[in-house]
């Protein structure tokens, strides 16, 4: 990797800690840009136009050339390294879990931590209000079809970590900030120790 | 590709057809079995013990291993050929519209579409009526980050077609199904029938 690469991120977003976990395990520098998502500075005509027009962060920036999606910068860093299977099949199973996280876990799973660790329940609208308890439900779904596969394997993919781990970790981990109790995915939890045990793992905060 | 493959699809669900796209345009044999959401199908104890622990189609079953998520799947078939390219950076930014496309466009067009379309507005829950505005907005600024992002370019990615544009194309040409007006997005009908045209193409009905 010759060209600089730089984060555009906020810190308390767990999309945007993947990406700084994927390049400390694999050593990379990165530098870092941090935006307030509160304040809707990634929402601003300049960050429109020149980092990313769909309004998000994290943007992994690579010379002068802007990735946008969390997922896909981690692909980025990581392809070619021990945390991109080899095996054919298992490089689309891996996949295969990142596209779940974006899906099925993230959308309640980080969301009900924003909502609820962030902006605080008595702020929400009346319709994110209505949402908190399908999300609820459709988040403990996707901890519990992670924790049925979990119960017979250390790793998603094959024996070693990968990109789908590291993507399934961050808003796992802080699973209870939105209201979900880990104490029932006991294998989740084994997992996530098993994550943090990792050389060169760095913590979100 | 020495192994039969064999899609566990609904043949009303774009993201099944991707994959069936996807092989068509590279020429895959893939022999189809087919599911009725609708009737619940995909949530019996076999379906969930054998086929897919998440409870959803498609799946692509390759010899005796069984690969969720349309998008992991594609990129199983297509995988060094033509529709991934050989670039770096290209291949990561192919997986960011594909990962743009599960987050960002799916939840909100395809989810109206089956609403609107196959489950019908009289029948939609209270819950599900509360979320038609929300995600009518988020599928119309969906369409038009594509709509800006294709003033200027044929493809998502590069100069040909890729697994972008195969992802975003089944739910995007059936968004009037779901009570999205085309017309406002010139640029996107446009490359609708540009996909229309490649060789090997396949419609979804």
């Amino acid at each position: 990797m010759t060209e600089t690469l730089t984060l555009h991120e906020d810190p308390r977003s767990g999309n945007c800690y993947k990406i700084r976990l994927t390049a400390a395990l694999l050593g990379l520098p990165l530098a870092t840009r941090h935006y307030d998502i509160m304040a809707g500075e990634t929402r601003t005509a300049e960050f429109l136009a020149q980092v990313n027009a769909n309004g998000r962060i994290p943007v992994l920036q690579i010379g002068d050339r802007f990735l946008p999606e969390s997922n896909a910068a981690c692909w980025y860093l990581a392809e070619g390294t021990w945390l991109v299977p080899e095996d054919r099949f298992d490089r689309a199973d891996m996949l295969r879990w990142m596209f779940f996280e974006q899906y099925n876990h993230e959308p309640n799973v980080a969301t009900l931590r924003f909502w609820l660790h962030f902006i605080g329940e008595a702020r929400l609208s009346e319709h994110q209000r209505a949402q908190v308890m399908p999300k609820r439900i459709a988040g403990c779904e996707a901890l519990k079809v992670m924790d049925g596969y979990l119960a017979t394997r250390d790793w998603f993919v094959g024996k070693g970590p990968t990109l789908a781990d590291i993507a399934l970790f961050p808003y796992t981990h802080k699973a209870e900030e939105g209201g979900f109790g880990l104490g029932d995915y006991k294998a989740v939890c084994r997992w996530i120790a098993r994550i943090e045990g990792l050389p060169g793992f760095v913590t979100m905060d």
